[in-house]
């Protein structure tokens, strides 16, 4: 899915080219392991995965967290610096190879002073990053690592498969001698 | 504040009274100790805090958690719900009497079909609650229970008063013991 199919599923307006909508889009790759967005860095681009699979990590002392994967037909970036244009305190970086499409900061907060259209994007994409990150505040609230790894995989199951073990137990926030221990039961 | 003057505030429109907004805005009132939204319940309303203290809780298992408290000038509800139109997993209750602002969930969506205005609110107020929740995300990973205590002082020194300590150990995810020693060792 492009951002135009993406806008034309999720909103009134048919839309028939780029060339209709009240931003500029633009085309992207990275290879895998590049880093999208480094640490410090203002982010001004947001992103729209066509292809591919992205971390975002966080760095703690030593230790490296994964906050976040992002799946294909999803808008990413390090949304905090975006907004806040702060440095950023993430690091994305492609899983895979990745295909995706680019809206520029500037052109996007124009677009917001006047566009209905991109309020709607801008307003339902956030609100579904609200929920997401609100769900993984709740799953580690009230529930054990092994169900949230069954949650994960019974929704992502094909992609699930293309991330290395290590950087699922980063993600669970466990060892990955326990999540070995917790996929071990699940298949016996 | 009122959401109008929020409105004003914030956006480029400065209109003169309720009767300008896209959609209705009525007063509520809740009293010290009352649910505002109780668990199970399907969000119906938007809240504008003008006066007073709102807690966010969870249920696991016998033990209440905190996800969130709302201070005055800030929207809130059980968002999720009321995004999704889902049963609340998360009870908001009223810490100190309170004199609220309200809006209609199905009068938004209305609103947000049409209204670019609307849409600016939506956005951003959703905005503000995705970066405040990635925060708390960040601080937990990454910062100890004494340090997100000094923070929560630091910005909400005035309004932190006001909230039981036991309340406050909860929303750290600390025992209120742990909290009584951190506090000896800030003030000794």
């Amino acid at each position: 899915m492009t951002i135009l199919q993406y806008i034309n599923s999720n909103f009134d307006p048919v839309f028939e080219s780029n060339a209709d909508l009240p931003f500029t889009v633009t085309k992207g790759e990275f290879e895998k392991g590049e880093i999208i967005t480094s640490y410090g860095k203002i982010e001004q681009k947001a992103y729209f995965l066509i292809n591919g699979l992205v971390e975002v990590t966080m760095l703690h002392e030593l230790d490296e967290k994964i906050l976040d994967f992002f799946f294909p037909n999803s808008f990413f970036c390090s949304y905090t610096s975006f907004l806040l244009q702060q440095p950023s305190d993430v690091q994305i970086a492609a899983l895979t190879s990745c295909e995706l499409e680019i809206i520029n900061y500037t052109e996007l907060q124009n677009a917001y002073k006047t566009s209905l259209l991109a309020n709607q994007l801008g307003r339902v994409v956030t609100e579904n990053l609200y929920i997401n990150k609100t769900n993984r505040e709740k799953d580690f609230l009230t529930k054990s690592a092994e169900e949230r790894y069954i949650e994960l995989l019974s929704n992502r199951e094909d992609i699930i498969k293309m991330i290395p073990v290590n950087k699922i137990a980063k993600y669970l926030g466990i060892h990955p001698d326990s999540l070995s221990r917790i996929r071990k039961k699940i298949i016996s």
